[in-house]
C-alpha cells in the first residue's frame, strides 16, 4: 500500500501536469506537512509533474532537522541546505521554458523576488499555484479523518468531565486551565487553539478570552475549544446554563439549536455550500434573531484550525463527501448573553457525520 | 505622557521622512500590535511620515473587532472594514508620486499583488519597508522590559516550584504539562511555546519534543520553556541531575556554563553581536566540545520568541542598551545526554540584565 503522502503528492503531480507546470516548489510548511509528513520548522519541498523523472520529490531543510527530516520522510530525497530555494532548484536541473508553480499566496514578496532571480538566470518562469493544495486538503482521506475523530473524541471526553463536576463559583481561566488539562490527560498533543470559556454576559462575545470572573448562578457558560491530535484540529461549542436555565434562556437555545439543525440538514455532498448558510439564516430570521448572528457560520478544520471552505453566502462551490467543516450558528444579545452550538463534521452523500459528540440538549449544572 | 505606543509610531515617522518614504502601510500583525496596541487577529495600519496632517495613523479591521479595537486603541482613527488595504489607501486620499513603503518580507506575493494595483491607479509608488520596524523592536522600551521581566518571574517561579517537587518517575509530558499548570498559576496569559523535556539520552536532541519516556535515576533533566505575559515571551533553559551526578555530566555542565559566561560577559551595548559568538566557541572549544555545539547562540526576544538581532558568526552589527536576547550554548552528545543553559537577558552598558534569575549550579535532585 502506498504511504498516504505519497498519494497525495501524486494527486498534485496530477495537477501540475494538467495545468501544464513542470514542479511546483512548496514553501508553506502546513502543505509541505500534508504532502511529506514533515513537521519541522524549516522545509520546502519541490515536487516535479512527471513523478518517473528522478527529480520527483524533494525535501529542502536545514541542519537541525537532518534526523528528524529522514525519520518523519523515509522515502523522499532530503538536500540539508540553508538554502532551501537555491538547493531545490540546483538539484531540478530545470530545462529553459520550464513553469514552477510557487505559493503566491503565502510566500513572501521578498523571499519570492529571491526564487524568481534563481529562475530567470536559467530562463525558467514562475507561476501561482493558485492555492491548489489547500483545495486538495478540502477532501480528508482515511488517516485525516481517523485524525480528526480522535481529537474530537478526546475534546468531547474532556467537556464531559468538566461538565461532570461542580461549576459554580469557579472562574472562565481557572475552567478553561481544567478542561486543556483534561483534554492532555486523554491524549492530545496540544490545544488546538485559545480556549473560550465565556460565563454570563462574556458569553454575548463571540470571541471572549477568558477572566477571573465566576460562574454565578443562572449564567450562560458558553465553551469553545479543541485537542490537537496528529496534527488534526477538533473545534467544538457547547453552551450550558449553570443553575436553572430562565425562558429566555431556553428560547434562544431553542433557536440556535433549530438554526444548526437546519445547516445540518443542508450540509450533503453535491449540494452548494452556501445553501447550509442560507438555511441556517433563514431559521434565525423565522426565530427573530438573525441581526444577533454575527459570525461567520463555519469553516474547513484539519492541519488548520481554520482552512478552506468557508461557509457563507460569499462562498460558492459545491460540497464534496469527506469535507471536515464547522457548523457553528450563535445568538448573541449584547450585556445579556449568548449561545454557540459548534460541531465538527464531516460531509457525506447523507447526513453529515458529526465528530463531536457531546449532547446538544440544554444542560441545567450545578 | 504620551502613550507608548504614540511614542513608537512618531519613530517609526521620523525613520520614514528620513527615508523620503511618504506613509506605511504596516500589514505584519505583530508590528501592528507593537504600534497600537491591538491584538486582533485582522488589522492594518497606515502611518503617515507627516504626523501633522489628518492623515496621521488610521487602523483598519473587520466588524468581528469594532468593540475591540475601540478598547485597545482609542488615540487612533478607525476604519471597519473588510478590504483593509483599500479602506486604508482610500482614506489617506494620497497624491501622485507618492511612495508607501510595505512590508515586503512577510507580504504574501497575492496581497502586495492586489496594493500594488490599487497604488498604480493612483500614480503611487509601493517601496519596501526593508525590516524597519523589526530594527526598531529590537530595542525595548519600559514597558516592554517590564513585561518580559514579569514573563520571565512567572517562568522562574513556576521551574523553582517543579524543582521542588520529587522528579524521579515521572514522564516528560507529565513534567511539562505540570510546569505549563505552574506558569499559569503565576500569571501567565499563555505558554510561550511548546516545552521541550528531555530525560536521559533524549537531552542530547536540541528541540526534543516531550514523550511518555519517565525520568530514570542518573538522568539528565533538560527544560526549555517559557511564560507568554501582555504579549511578551520569556525563554530559559535549565538543565539538572536526577539523583547524582556523574564525572562526564559535571564536565561538560561545567563547560557550558563557563560558555555561556564568556558569552555574557562580551554582550555589551556598543560591542559587536558576534562577539558574545566568538567568545562561546571560543570556550567550548577549551573544553574540547565545540564540535557538539549544534544549534545557534541566542536571539532577540519579545512580542515573538524568535525576533531580530540573531547571535551567530553570519550576524554582525553593534548591540544597543534596551535589546531582549537569549544566550543559549549547549553540549549535546548524542545518545548519552546534553546540557543547555539558557537565560533571556537585557543588554546595558556593562553586564547584561538576566531576566531568568533561577540558579546555574548544578542542581542535583530527587
Amino acid at each position: 500500500m502506498p504511504d498516504v503522502h505519497a498519494v497525495r503528492r501524486s494527486r498534485l503531480a496530477d495537477h501540475l501536469s494538467q495545468e501544464g507546470l513542470t514542479a511546483a516548489m512548496v514553501t508553506d510548511l502546513v502543505n509541505v506537512r500534508y504532502l511529506t509528513g514533515f513537521t519541522g520548522s524549516n522545509a520546502a519541498l519541490w515536487l516535479a509533474a512527471d513523478t518517473t523523472t528522478d527529480a520527483g520529490a524533494r525535501l529542502a531543510t536545514d541542519g537541525r532537522y537532518r534526523d528528524q527530516s529522514a525519520a518523519e520522510c523515509p522515502d523522499i530525497e532530503r538536500v540539508i541546505d540553508r538554502a532551501l530555494a537555491r538547493a531545490l532548484l540546483d538539484a531540478a536541473h530545470l530545462s529553459p521554458g520550464s513553469v514552477v508553480a510557487v505559493e503566491t499566496h503565502s510566500l513572501s514578496v521578498d523571499a519570492y523576488t529571491g526564487v524568481t532571480e534563481l529562475l530567470t538566470a536559467s530562463s525558467v518562469v514562475a507561476r501561482s499555484i493558485d492555492r491548489a493544495i489547500e483545495q486538495l486538503r478540502t477532501v480528508k482521506d482515511k488517516t485525516e479523518q481517523a485524525a480528526l475523530r480522535q481529537a474530537c473524541d478526546i475534546s468531547v471526553g474532556a467537556l464531559d468531565a468538566l461538565h461532570a463536576g461542580p461549576l459554580l463559583g469557579r472562574s472562565e481561566r481557572e475552567i478553561a486551565r481544567d478542561l486543556e488539562q483534561k483534554m492532555y490527560e486523554r491524549g492530545a498533543e496540544a490545544v488546538g487553539f485559545d480556549t473560550i470559556v465565556a460565563t454570563g454576559p462574556h458569553s454575548a462575545i463571540p470571541h471572549h478570552q477568558p477572566t477571573d470572573r465566576m460562574v454565578a448562578d443562572g449564567d450562560f457558560l458558553k465553551i469553545d475549544f479543541g485537542a490537537r491530535y496528529e496534527g488534526y484540529h477538533a473545534d467544538c461549542t457547547r453552551t450550558v446554563v449553570v443553575g436553572a436555565a430562565q425562558a429566555w434562556q431556553s428560547d434562544i437555545y431553542a433557536a440556535v439549536r433549530a438554526a444548526q439543525q437546519a445547516g445540518l440538514d443542508a450540509c450533503v455532498a453535491g449540494r452548494d455550500i452556501a445553501e447550509s448558510d442560507r438555511e441556517v439564516r433563514r431559521a434565525l430570521d423565522e426565530a427573530g434573531h438573525l441581526e444577533h448572528f454575527t459570525t461567520g457560520l463555519g469553516h474547513g478544520v484539519g492541519l488548520q484550525i481554520h482552512e478552506d471552505p468557508f461557509i457563507s453566502a460569499r462562498h460558492t462551490g459545491k460540497l464534496h463527501a469527506g469535507t471536515a467543516l464547522t457548523m457553528e450558528p450563535g445568538i448573541y444579545l449584547a450585556g445579556r448573553g449568548g449561545v454557540r452550538i459548534e460541531d465538527t463534521l464531516v460531509v457525506t452523500s447523507g447526513a453529515p457525520e458529526v465528530l463531536t459528540a457531546a449532547t446538544k440538549d440544554l444542560l441545567e449544572l450545578p
